[in-house]
């Protein structure tokens, strides 16, 4: 039997509409990729009223809560008073924990701030997880019989710190393998993630559901996931025999959806692009209009990308395509700066002028402005030079000026991973 | 009296930790930033119990709840039936409505789905909120009196659509004005926010907390948000004399921050850029090497950049700093790619071949390899050319390299926004 887990963040500024809840997503994706599945998520002030009844109501319906943020040492940071109080259980200080704090403000030759010596007070019977990034540790209570439920069923409760570098950290080394130990997986679980481009939501849904059918007769849990420019297809299964089914639907959508997957695990585009150019030794120079440097942005978030991205142009004027690709004045004239033609010469000059192996360009009208009848905002031109021929294609993405920014760069480096995949055939 | 505000966000996908819930964030900001707070936020699966419970437990807590997600055509949204189950409300077919979807289908050239009608179900006594940019129609119902709550006071349930170019038109046009009118503010409210950059948190707050210290014993709510690279300091008052109070303390904060506040609304710091740079009609050339076309992408991600960034040149290589940019051998075989005096000439060669106003250019190690004892991952030179002078700064941002290029490109886009700045004074 799969735990009930709860998750409580705190923080007024989430409630505020400051931040995004970037821990909600982290820690149930951690949580949901080894089969735990959150029931419930919180987001509550960091008051003591609303943190101490939020903590009651959830220790009343799951088996594992877990909360986040309100372990510092500042004035707002009462968690730990409130969830003792609570608990009915002292707090002590704990010294080996003050030890840690006190040596980590040696290290970095800081005074130690009086204030800090309350994140070593520890509700009797607590564990405590080390914080290798910080000095508030993090708490793992065992309450049971748990007070809060009418059965009593005993429930654990582990408070984590708020920033992400000390929480994350904390969660893989600590609170991973705390919840393997105490709720132990009933049974096998796999799950694998194939993201797609290239294709909308529905038509991946039609073109795989109906081969995949018998294999979710049988158990397998088949979700899609759209994201801008992508979807992914989430395969889950549960049994004994979950390593076979998971493969199996694997290879069915792989035989349906061909190139349109570029990765079966972490990797992104821009990574699985940067692996590809890595692996074949080729090089590759951009030229971007309407994108504004958001590709080479992209592909130089890749560790590794020196090797294979020579330069990027923004050539935004015209002048700038002329000068730094030698697009010649009459194209631009007779087509227009947005054109199939105009795209033809910026990939071609990209990659002549610096020697690379391909050369990728876009140009289009972003908006919210600059579009004609003829060419409304939206419209896109993506050509990859690459030394034998020069692919154009024409795309059409009337969104806002960043979905279109972002949608075109996931099409011109689907376009050069297309490219490079079928180098392999 | 402030009403208590609950967000059911209900989707499998959060749970699962595949997206960000980005509808906490937005609709929490439009709330707060008119007054109004919200107390809790909730994210349940879209199955029926899920979000039944949530329904009934926020009804019995709060004046207002919001719900998002769940109204659409397939078999997983079902919190319109779940919700006329649970206030005992017979659905009907609106006739109105469905003659929208209809008209929407018919405009878009494609049949309508027989499964979509349900969207023009309507519980008996909702009022229907417009949706302009989907087929599910928002739902507005006022519960009164309200059996969930002990004193039967009344509270308003209101059921928004999940995708957010749906739910935020939405949001803007019904909700609020809905909202503003069942529960006026009952006293002033003003709240201003001043974005910062160039200095940590607790610097920001060491410099100017006990200036306003005497406007917060009188009232004032001052409140700090560290973003990466940018520290956001929140000013709110709430009685007759809060748009004095927050003026006042506005005041305050700019005479001792300066330069350092760049924007007190909606404005990032390139939308800043692009319009000091767009009001004196100066032009820019970047060269980029570190932030990889990051810098770029941010100017080019504000409309009406095109009149000022003339081209950008992302100049990862050797070969293309000198190309490109005219960097001299000597100075980088003597030098380092990574130094003060390639930075220099990378700023004066964009500004000179491009013959811009402006040559902002940036050199340094992202990591995760290839620092030095002397020059470690995180060494960053930024210079800046105006054709008088090439101002040149060293930092260092010893951070993930993500991190790394938002923060480079945030200091890079600082040194010209204040560049620009000076010339006012």
């Amino acid at each position: 039997m799969s735990p009930s887990i709860e998750l409580i963040n705190t923080g007024s500024e989430l409630l505020l509409g400051r931040v995004l809840n970037t821990h909600q997503q982290w820690i149930c994706r951690q949580l949901a990729d080894r089969g735990y599945e959150v029931t419930r998520q919180i987001c509550v002030a960091d008051d003591g009223p609303s943190i101490q009844a939020a903590a009651r109501e959830s220790l009343g319906r799951a088996d594992l809560v877990l909360t986040t943020g309100g372990l510092g040492p500042t004035s707002d940071d009462i968690t730990r008073d409130l969830i003792a109080q609570l608990l009915g259980r002292p707090l002590a200080l704990d010294a080996a924990v003050l030890a840690n704090i006190k040596e980590r403000f040696a290290k970095i030759k800081r005074p130690m701030p009086r204030s800090t010596e309350v994140q070593a007070m520890v509700p009797a019977g607590a564990r405590v997880l080390a914080n290798l990034n910080g000095t508030a540790p993090g708490l793992a209570v065992e309450i049971n019989p748990n007070p809060f439920r009418e059965n009593k069923r005993g429930s654990w409760l582990i408070l984590l710190p708020g920033p992400p570098r000390e929480l994350r950290p904390m969660f893989s080394e600590s609170v991973l393998p705390l919840v393997l130990e105490e709720f132990p997986p009933a049974q096998a679980f796999v799950c694998r993630t194939l993201h797609t481009t290239g294709m909308g939501e529905s038509a991946v849904e039609e073109k795989i559901a109906g081969s995949l059918q018998p294999l979710v007769a049988s158990g397998l849990e088949l979700g899609y996931c759209a994201r801008i420019g992508e979807v992914d297809v989430r395969l889950i299964a549960r049994d004994e025999k979950a390593a076979a089914t998971v493969s199996q639907a694997e290879a069915i959508i792989r035989q349906l959806l061909g190139v349109l997957v570029f990765s079966d695990g972490d990797d992104t585009l821009e990574s699985t692009v940067v692996q590809l150019l890595t692996a074949r030794k080729k090089t590759v120079a951009l030229a971007e209009s309407c994108t504004g440097g958001l590709i080479a942005h992209r592909i130089t978030n890749v560790p590794g990308a020196s090797a294979v991205l020579v330069c990027g142009l923004v050539t935004y004027s015209n002048d700038a395509k002329k000068n730094l690709l030698g697009v010649r004045g009459e194209t631009l004239a007779g087509h227009g700066a947005v054109s199939a033609a105009v795209a033809r010469q910026m990939a071609e000059g990209a990659r002549e002028r610096h020697a690379t192996d391909f050369g990728l360009a876009v140009t289009g009208i972003a908006g919210p402005s600059g579009g004609s009848a003829q060419k409304p905002v939206g419209t896109v031109f993506i050509a990859l030079a690459d030394g034998r021929e020069t692919t154009v294609e024409e795309r059409f993405n009337p969104f806002d000026r960043e979905t279109f920014k972002f949608v075109t760069s996931q099409q011109a480096l689907d376009l050069m991973r297309r490219a490079l995949a079928w180098e392999d055939k």
